[in-house]
């Protein structure tokens, strides 16, 4: 599928990061739905650089154009394209990158891969940047699953390289909310400031962290998913790993789960007011594949941003020679707090295609 | 795409543990590849329950009929359809199941999904037993890899439980035969009776134990996996969340990378003999979703089977009473070791589908 | 998607002509539905051959084995599976076409594209013998559409050759239960006999005929399809053309419609009792490629069968060197009225994947 | 799959007649490819309204923007978008067209089909500017099949209304060039008279004709094409009902092939150095689905414009009250000449895809 992705709800993304324009078009949103641009506006804002000391100083608006698909305030149901005109572009920067291969990047597999044709400028296509219109879209599915569903999609900051949030007790729609209020949403308030601690003494250093982002989905019925090959959990990872620098997924207890006996990771069951729960939620929400109305839990693997100043060993893919590269440019120490609003709008995506496909385009919507 | 995937090698997949008989087709597959059939045989005897006494004592012989897409020995490029049927049913042991929903097992999502309406017996479309037909696919994309491409898959049992076994130094084609030829194949002879032990205790105690499987991929070019959405991680996580029992997947140092500084986490590269390679692999082989040729490493999380023998709490969803069960029948204290074959096979799959997209179905093949 | 099709009702086909079995997967079809086997029997004898002598003696019996996805009578949700064993095969009769390139079929452009490694027995995987497993796929849809939407579609022979049946003045359930039970659907039992005879003519002369079949659905509410390419006229010529021997597809007045002007053409609307519905219906019942809830109606043309007793010129694409061939071998002089059920069981899997990808899986069924 | 098609070359389109821009996404062209621009902006133009006295007179420039995946004037490998801004729009023209539904046009299944929040203005998303984009993505698709594969796509008006062109004797790449230098691509100058007369009578009566395109597709390899489902025709006939205004088509002899016997409508293979083709080409290049290597022919059957000026019956379907409706603004007499370019392109696409489907994206390109 490439650059498309879902069954009901489809997404087409495009663009690099110092090309024209990057965006993305929505083709199957139920046709009706106002449209909260506020709403968009505050999700990309948590996204956008340059809005805090821990995050590039690069200046991107990210301000989008809605294109079609729109029509007196109210989704149409037909395509919904938006794009967002790169305008900060200092494409001389990147010049030297053009044959020595930044390590950790994108820039030798995908200079394989087209070979030598891909624009290489800020990691091109491949760049963080084109989270902007997937996290445009996830905007959008997100505020259809709030407002129709009652359904809310929140996370935390788990780690920041050795420094660990401490435990969360219980997870409903308030706390969800003031994650998302949060700048930096860490539960602790110490752990916050030392994790804050740990990205700027990285950057100081011109050295990078990375961390792991909790994401809690509240509210989703159950029997979503499709077994064999589309299990939620499937789903959900497929999207996940593709926003660059994940390295990992695990849902509910996760690793954890492979050190537990049967009889302590299997989520009882039990009745009360003729609505089924579990006890425990050792499988975040997810048996089978499939959805069991307990709340989805997983965590995402970031790595330290392979953008650094600190010298490094690589080759130059021209001349095939061993070389070394120092990286100038404006980058971020941690992009962990600028990913975590994009998982969660990915992941709206994915649950809002779920239920289309299980609801049909008839689905009911407010 | 639910029990469909792939782009260019296509696989379809059906049936339930205690109908007529289950099965896939291969569509894709490219035309005059002779087959090795002994080979599908031994990957999936490395599957089969009842050949060891760490599992199930079901006779389960999973002998395979190709009905289609083979003639003359060769592959003839059309559909191959291969189906197993269901011979040592013992449907009369599931009874009790049909409305006491087993915890940790998809009985409930599966009742809810399908409005009652699933085969419960055995857990049916969700069953473990779907893997059989599975693996066969994954046989045969594994053979094609290592006649034509010289790409060799396997793996280790990581953990069982808390019991993990010792770092690996190296890996090349002999080590990943020798693992092959394993039938618990862990490195550490210490460690592999350690954690058996720790598997029999919990039958023993009517219990199971869950563990980490780590796999290798090995001399795949760079280049492969197509971004944004279809990243190598995108794809092999969608296929590996598809066997029952997976709550987690990494790739590479995965959530341990998250410790690390970017200055330590980036692959350097190297040039020698005209060859790139990198002098460490924290990103298991694809960096920005592509390959870059390194080794692919990943590591799956394979939680404690569900099926236990002490009595668990739970409800009768057809009385929407709170009950407890007592799961009798025949069952693996732990599915790890089965689980393992079906996750090379499962990559394997991914991996000509991604080879097959990029050389098209007039790929050289031998 | 070559042997795969649709979006929320997905078909999977396989096997060729003179292989072990032949057969489908439906995946997506709702769960708890009542299956009338009767009915599929009673579909599938229409297209069976050796029942008339308008067709070849060959004696398929067609009896399918489901294997997966029904329980209880009823549907699971799951993949349904159904095979057929090919049983009367006479493979000897087929030698000689190994490299004599049967003018007309698929021998030729086959032997290429599978580099010569495909089953040429019968066809293989081009012959007529795949449509079986596509009519057992459709009866099922076309009962889901009777029973639980009042959808009916039905088909008549329009042309055998010059011979043309007569106008039909009004289309509804009782017409085309009465195509339904009619062996050879003709209006005019003047033209009918003009037509059997026009068969037997060419049998005679061990040559062949073809024809025009002409499809009506009724009954399905407005609003159906996808733009921009998911029209229904798109999806259901995708799928007719699938057929063998089609050779075009016409909705409404079709070519016919290029000698109107738009004046006449364009069907004017007017209400009714709350109810919208157009005086004519030139358009066949889709317009923009959507369904404006007016009948469906299209015309596929079937060539002649290529398999001829009449000796033609052709290649041996082994000796790269002109020859002749003379097929032998039982062959049905006209398949037109043996084409005809598999076009509105083809029809009716389009149709319902089109209902399922607007109300969803939760679609209501009887 | 809506708004996307294709299967190693995707295309996803968006935009609606009056809304800010209308666009492509193409995804999976190989990289490296250089793009003439002004073959992309002489396709163009030939769909550009206003530029003679058979069309509206509308002025659309219909002036491309480039957003991606074209860097140093090469195909990037990476999704390349393009926009259209729509400029010369007259909303006013369309206020009475909220509620009164015009014969013919989508108005009404499409206010049906989105519940009344479509874009009714122009025809919205089911405007026939939409082609515009196809068409930017044909022109590139044509070029790269020109310059790589010597394959050529040409078309002539065969009909309009009842008269109809004299027999093309041969076609090859001269003949194609020749037709694509035409402004109304007709072989018999005496013909073209009388159907451009014919189209001002139309046009002087407020109403409108339509006519028949015949395209041919010369060069192709044998052995494109997928059985089952995504036949040549299954594919390239899903992709031209996707252009509006068409209602049948037809592949070699089509329709008329049904007149004739087997011993006629089969194309006789010969070999000629060490070449094979055939005597005749009624079959249009396809047997099977799959390509035989000589010249792919069909015909597309396009209705009269359904806008005419003349008073027609219909209803409010706010009022539900009958009503006539007499629709003002500038409309093309006949639609034929403008849709013929778009065909050719559509139809690049689809052959395009078929040869990455079969070459990979490592496909060998100049």
């Amino acid at each position: 599928m490439s650059s498309m992705f879902g069954n009901k709800l489809k997404i087409s993304i495009f663009g690099e990061s110092h090309g024209a324009a990057i965006g993305v078009i929505l083709d199957g949103l139920p046709s009706g739905i106002e449209l909260d641009l506020n709403y968009i506006n505050e999700q990309m804002l948590r996204r956008v650089p340059g809005n805090s000391n821990l995050s590039t100083t690069r200046n991107e608006k990210d301000l989008y154009n809605i294109l079609s698909g729109y029509f007196n305030g109210k989704t149409t149901g037909t395509p919904l394209c938006a794009i967002i005109y790169n305008e900060d572009k200092k494409s001389k920067d990147y010049d030297i990158l053009k044959h020595n291969m930044r390590p950790g990047h994108s820039d030798y597999p995908g200079f394989i891969k087209y070979l030598g044709f891909n624009d290489y400028r800020g990691g091109g296509h491949f760049s963080g940047r084109i989270t902007a219109p997937l996290l445009f879209a996830g905007a959008i599915a997100m505020q259809i699953l709030e407002k129709n569903k009652n359904i809310y999609i929140g996370s935390r900051i788990k780690n920041i390289s050795k420094i660990q949030d401490e435990e969360i007790s219980n997870i409903n729609i308030n706390s969800i909310k003031n994650l998302k209020n949060m700048k930096f949403p860490v539960i602790s308030e110490d752990k916050s400031i030392k994790m804050q601690s740990e990205i700027l003494k990285a950057k100081e250093d011109g050295d990078s962290v990375g961390g792991i982002v909790e994401t809690f989905i509240i509210n989703t019925d159950a029997g979503l998913g499709q077994p064999f090959f589309d299990s939620v959990e499937s789903k959900l990872s497929h999207m996940i790993f593709s926003i660059p620098s994940v390295k990992g997924i695990e849902f509910g207890e996760g690793f954890n789960i492979t050190k537990m006996r049967g009889s302590e990771s299997n989520d009882s069951y039990y009745v009360q007011n003729n609505n089924i729960s579990t006890t425990s939620n050792n499988n975040g929400g997810i048996i089978g594949g499939i959805t069991n109305g307990m709340p989805i839990i997983f965590r995402t693997a970031i790595k330290p941003t392979p953008s650094i100043s600190i010298s490094q060993n690589t080759v130059n893919i021209s001349s095939m020679e061993n070389t070394n590269l120092q990286i100038s440019g404006r980058h971020d120490p941690c992009i962990v707090p600028r990913a975590l609003p994009v998982i969660e709008g990915a992941a709206a995506i994915v649950i809002l295609d779920l239920i289309l496909e299980r609801e049909g385009e008839l689905c009911k919507m407010k």
